[in-house]
This record gives structure tokens, sequence and C-alpha cells, in this order.
């Protein structure tokens, strides 16, 4: 059976005891959360959010980088007006570096894949920090709150990386 | 209070009962879920994701063409070998068109945003097809199941666009 049949009948249980059908479109909370696409990362879960709550936006890394287009309509057509950042322990972009992975692509697939920025990092904590400073130097991005965080995949907490900015 | 302070909050009763902290970082069901950042949707709640189970790739509308460096990622590093997509009824990506929020930034920021493609979408079941089809033609991809659907806010409920691909 596929996941996506599994998805079907596990959703069938979340819609027998739905209640938020009267949500509206703008966040209620006013933040976008940008984090990243592991599975062991669950946003909502970690972090106490409900549904109607906050923006989340997810990719390979949790890179702002790959995220200014969400948050520019975040902010200009939805509202928020702060964001939150979190990377993570045992970060996958953390085990190979651009060279690796356009290797194995060019090896496996026999495609080209020089043009992409994969966005693999070295040192966590300063990912975060990166990602703060590149949202701060967009003049597409408002000047709003921006926390980082470290999610710790062994402990389930969120550290603060640096101040709030 | 900032929001984040909030999340603080709220990840320590998250930490007080987590048992998850010997999770693998390969997807153990496999799988790569690429959906909107809509507030309302909470893809874990909606499809039965616990953590560990699936890579869940977020963006403003869940389009694919601004999920592809995480979907390579995904599928070349992290072995995840199927592709759901989730879009959704009352989309803000319905609500405006290129040139509207581009004439929003160059009022509001005074500046020229006419080189990002915001991506939004007039038929909400034809920007899943149109997804799924990107994904197909991409030589970037592997050939995975991909399963299409539209989450509705009202219901709670996901409904399949199109057959299995």
């Amino acid at each position: 059976m596929s996941v996506a049949k599994e998805f079907e009948a596990a959703n069938a249980n979340y819609v027998a005891s739905f209640t938020k059908g009267d949500l509206q479109l703008p966040p209620q909370r006013k933040v976008a959360v940008v984090a990243c696409m592991d599975a062991r990362l669950d946003p909502a879960r970690a972090l106490g959010l409900e549904e109607g709550d906050a923006h989340v936006i997810r990719n390979a890394g949790g890179r702002v980088s790959d995220a200014l287009r969400s948050v520019i309509i975040s902010q200009q057509l939805l509202g928020t007006r702060e964001i939150v950042i979190v990377h993570h322990t045992n970060c996958g972009m953390l085990t190979f570096t651009e060279d690796v992975i356009r290797d194995k692509i060019r090896t496996d697939l026999h495609q080209n894949a020089d043009h992409i920025a994969f966005l693999s990092f070295r040192d966590l904590e300063q990912s975060v920090r990166d990602d703060i400073q590149i949202l701060k130097d967009s003049p597409l991005v408002l000047d709003v709150p921006i926390t980082g965080y470290v999610y710790e995949v062994e402990t389930g907490k969120i550290v603060q990386v640096g101040e709030n900015q």
C-alpha cells in the first residue's frame, strides 16, 4: 500500500473529530516559522501550535534564502509580524557538501545540478545566525522580531541561538 | 510577550513528555510531503504523521518548483521514494496576481520584486495537477509515486486530485 493511502485512512479519523472549520486565513498569532523539513521535527507539537496559529515554512535545512518568496507573501499579504527560525541537531545538511550531491546526481541521474545551491552547512549555530542576518539584510523583509533556535532531536528541546533580533 | 517566548514555554511541556530521542535521520515511511504553509493546515495531524515518519516541505501554495532543492536532497541523500502534494481550499495564493504583490512591494517597501516568481494561481485543482507534472518532467526527480490532494480547510478532509501518478 502506498503511504498516500495510509494518509487517507488517517485523515478519515482527523475529519471525524474536526472542529476547526471556521478559522480565518491570516495566521492568528501573526508569526511565520521557518524550519527544517526533517522528519523528527514536528513544529506544531514542539512549539505548541494549533491549527490557525502560524505559517510554517519548511525546507531542507530550514534555510531562509529558500524561503524568501513565502516570507514576503506571509508578511505582505497575510500580516505576520514575527519570524522564528528552527534548525536542529544531527541535520542532514551537515553531512554533505555541494560537490558531494552534485557528483551523486551526475553519477546516478546523469544530470548536471551545478546550477542549484543546495545550501548545506558545516556549523549548525552559525547557520542560524547566517539566516537571521539574511532576513535582516533583505530589503524585501520587514523589520520584525526574529528569533533563531536549534532544536535538539535527542531531547525535543529548542535552544535559542544568539540574542533576540 | 513575543510569540517566540510563548513557543519556549510550550516547548518545555513538549520536552517534559518527550520519548522520541532515538529516531533515525532518514524518514521511516520514505515519503516527502510538499504542502502549503497555511496556518490552518497541520500536515502531521491531518495525515497521521508521527515524529520520524516523513519529510515535510512547506511554502506559500505548496508549490513544487520552490521545493525542488529539498525534494532532491530528500531523495538523493535520505532515501524517500514517494511524494505527496497538499494544496488547500481558500488558499491565499488564489487571492492575488503577480502584479498585485509586485505593485504592493513597490508602493510599500519602495523595492523592485519583479525578479521573484510568487507562483500564485487561479485554479486550485489545476495547481495540483501542474505541480505533479513539474515533478514528473524534472530529470532531477526520481520516478516515484506522486499523489496530489486538495485539503478542505472547512472539513479537514483531503480529496485526491487526478489519478495516482
